[in-house]
């Protein structure tokens, strides 16, 4: 049961061997988003910057961890995945990566738990972002669907 | 220089802790498709199945693979990263990951090389899937634009 951030990581760092090999950590939670980080070291390209593998990992993680948060605020629990993503490369990253995940604008966690109430089934979109140190942009950007469903469906 | 499926492997293995991790080896390569496997157990998520974030890594580097392949076969060499993926996840992946990459159906190698001979820089849309064993199907779709520049550009 996925009810806090200590246990968003323990549930991460058990049950996924490469977020372990990441070395993810979940930073912090503030009930409408969720921040995960992992060091550059582990997850360096042949360049030196970040892998996108590995910052597609990690932003993926982010928003299945913000979903698992907020259904089990509301008391339920599903299983839990990603449809489909798209992910922008803006620009490299060359230290600690820092994930952010936020429901979409226009998306609502209400409606969300509603809807997995009455037809045991529900989706969501849920961005996700690793800001760029310098400049303060965003370094890149992913925009998931995820759904939730109820377990044995 | 990646210029076969040896050197293809040594370097991704070599330079992306990662794809260490993940046990990542070049399965074949036929002058327009490679393919990449790495074995389940190191790339499961807490449902037993394939990691999304496994998945996308190893379809980035096949497709990352496949241009350097091919730009190593025109005799050039250029920096190549990807600028935005879009991920389908249509089905589990309950055994060994194979993703095989190849460019986009309207896609030309020969243009790519001359784009980046004449600008310095060219982009290219490749295709990389994880076939699904039962049903014989997709598993899941990448499709990934990659941009390669002539380094120190």
């Amino acid at each position: 049961m996925i009810q806090d951030p200590y246990s968003l990581e323990r549930t991460i760092l058990e049950s996924i061997p490469l977020a372990r090999f990441m070395g993810i950590s979940v930073l912090d939670y503030d009930g409408s988003r969720v921040a995960l980080s992992a060091p550059l070291s582990s997850n360096v390209n042949d360049k030196g910057c970040a892998f996108g593998g590995s910052l597609a990992s990690l932003m993926t993680l982010s928003a299945w961890g913000l979903v698992n948060l907020k259904l089990s605020e509301a008391g339920e629990s599903a299983d839990v995945y990603v449809a489909d993503s798209q992910v922008s490369y803006l620009h490299p990253v060359w230290e600690t990566l820092i994930a952010e995940a936020a429901a979409d604008s226009g998306e609502d966690w209400d409606r969300f738990v509603a809807d997995l109430r009455a037809r045991g089934k529900a989706r969501i979109t849920v961005i996700a972002e690793v800001a760029a140190v310098e400049g303060g942009g965003i370094a890149c950007r992913m925009s998931s669907k995820f759904v939730a469903k109820r377990s044995g469906l």
